[in-house]
């Protein structure tokens, strides 16, 4: 057999894993026969039938006499349906980003998808984390190599990189923030719903004068309004991490009738840090009731009474990654956006 | 040209970038000649030069007129020097995990090489973590197949495991974890140097009847020995993370005088949990001094008075990859440890 011939039959492979992964065929599923398979991915019968004979002989296919071929292994790791590349956050800024990672990774694998990282090192202690494209030189090598189908990314895009995606008709998917934002694609928590639920919960818990911890961005403000409708309380903006040691600090200054008596906090790291900067200054002798949105999945442990906003970050993977097959398969240039559910749970840990 | 000669050329540009990476070439340095990397890679010459050529076209190489061919980008996104297998941890155990696997996945790409994680679907919520190898079919598979050349592994590998892979002359990297692990090659945290210094902080600290917190686990009794000896304190053991509730209460229900007035606590995690549990249950009124083993890159917020052993992730992951790099190049079936260093901080977030 020459190397000719062996090329071509790979790609038969691979074409034909691709069809068993879009199928979502399961152990045991029959396999459509050769001519069937010919006809769909454009090849030669006899490519198609040395391409099921060599995934026989690896024990991806099997072939019962009379019967037919089917469906031995529908977990072929290493053989690939879509090769995607994932655009990871600051890795140090949150466990959250970190476990998101892990989770698209792990629901590509699942999809019979390679997931290629393209590593942060480029945009690591950036603040600016627009044009974050251009600093993975990768994405834009793979994608005129035509061998990226897809992008999974943690960051914002800039409208050049999302143009420059949209032009390629390269899908790509947003998972994980709040809303809104404007990829092609995303999977995002509802800061008006998280703003919402709350306010009710703040309320149900008796608080008349609540705060919502939130960072200085102008995407907070809308929500900053929602809350002071809401709950009368007024939102206490911080720019950044380290700010919220001499934050806690003047609301300890504060009589202790002024200070809020409960805080809405999207964002489970600053809580924890404004908790413990609470205690270390003042003890236990100041701490009001928390609500603190989450991941159900690493909620770290919190030293005051708190309840969470809970949401599944495997439920974002598998949404986001789901989300960006189905557009890799049809790709459809309009916006989609997925809202995540969202629950309410005490921080029992 | 022939798919036949194709695939030889590919085979060639696929070497001489391995070659480049090996090297630890830079931008700017000059490539050996077409007859030295014929010889060296056991390829024609003819096909040793088609692969420059089309080296060339993509950016990778520079042909300067009667001077030579030198490196461009030695950074080759998509091309790829070795392919290694990542066995992560249980997804949601530790912040600290998941840390790690990205750095690991970084290093890796820094060095050229394409990092596939096995994802860890078949190992989630087993609390036995042993034979991990064999519920990661995919590492077999690929390793069968001649397409894996190395194993990075969060996770502890049985015997069986081990000389599954020694037989196969894999290369496998242990890393993260304390010392000692029996893996072919790791990069661990020395048990025993954070015992003693962490008695050395304690005393320091003015403790007199600190206590150890450490896992019910017989890797952690010579530890306990060494601590009592050092300080006259005793270990504390605990079984699951959901017993440090409970033992934060046993504790809380000694008279104040018999209580430990300082802990040594050799995991981030059970040190917030147990903590916040103690605030929990009493306020801040028992906040004993706390000498806490983290991350340097990843200090998660402490409500009490603390001062941490830190490590750098982002060190353990270069030294793991170096490790196995170097074994992948030149196989040594010999065990070799790599012990990280440690440093005092105090935990400032």
């Amino acid at each position: 057999m020459s190397d000719g011939i062996g090329k071509r039959t790979e790609l038969a492979k691979e074409l034909i894993v691709r069809e068993i992964w879009n199928r979502g065929a399961k152990q045991g599923d029959r396999l459509p026969s050769c001519g069937t398979l010919s006809k769909k991915l454009n090849l030669g019968r006899a490519t198609v039938f040395r391409a099921v004979k060599k995934l026989q002989e690896e024990g991806i296919l099997l072939a019962r006499d009379r019967v037919g071929v089917f469906i031995a292994d529908p977990k072929t790791p290493g053989r690939v349906s879509y090769q995607i590349g994932l655009l990871i956050g600051n890795m140090n800024s949150s466990p959250f980003n970190n476990l998101m990672s892990i989770y698209l990774q792990n629901h590509c694998n699942d999809k019979g998808c390679r997931c290629l990282m393209f590593h942060p090192a480029h945009v690591l202690h950036q603040t600016a984390l627009e044009d974050s494209l251009s600093a993975h030189l990768g994405v834009r090598q793979q994608i005129e190599r035509g061998e990226l189908h897809g992008l999974l990314t943690q960051l914002s895009l800039s409208e050049e990189n999302r143009d420059y995606l949209e032009k390629h008709r390269i899908p790509y998917c947003f998972a994980g923030g709040l809303s809104p934002n404007p990829a092609h694609l995303s999977v995002v928590i509802s800061l008006p719903e998280v703003t919402r639920m709350g306010s009710r919960r703040l309320s149900l818990a008796g608080c008349r004068n609540p705060s919502m911890l939130a960072p200085e961005a102008e995407q907070f403000s809308e929500a900053a309004e929602l809350f002071k409708k809401m709950t009368g309380g007024t939102c206490v903006p911080y720019q950044n991490l380290s700010d919220l040691g001499s934050l806690a600090q003047k609301i300890l200054r504060l009589p202790p009738k002024k200070r809020p008596d409960g805080f809405l906090i999207p964002d489970d790291l600053v809580a924890q840090l404004f908790y413990s900067a609470l205690i270390r200054q003042n003890g236990s002798g100041y701490l009001p009731h928390a609500v603190i949105l989450a991941p159900a999945e690493q909620l770290l442990p919190f030293p005051g009474e708190s309840e969470v906003i809970e949401f599944s970050v495997m439920e974002l993977a598998r949404r986001a990654v789901g989300l960006l097959l189905e557009n890799i398969r049809n790709y459809s240039p309009e916006r989609q956006e997925i809202i995540l559910p969202l629950k309410v749970g005490k921080n029992v840990l």
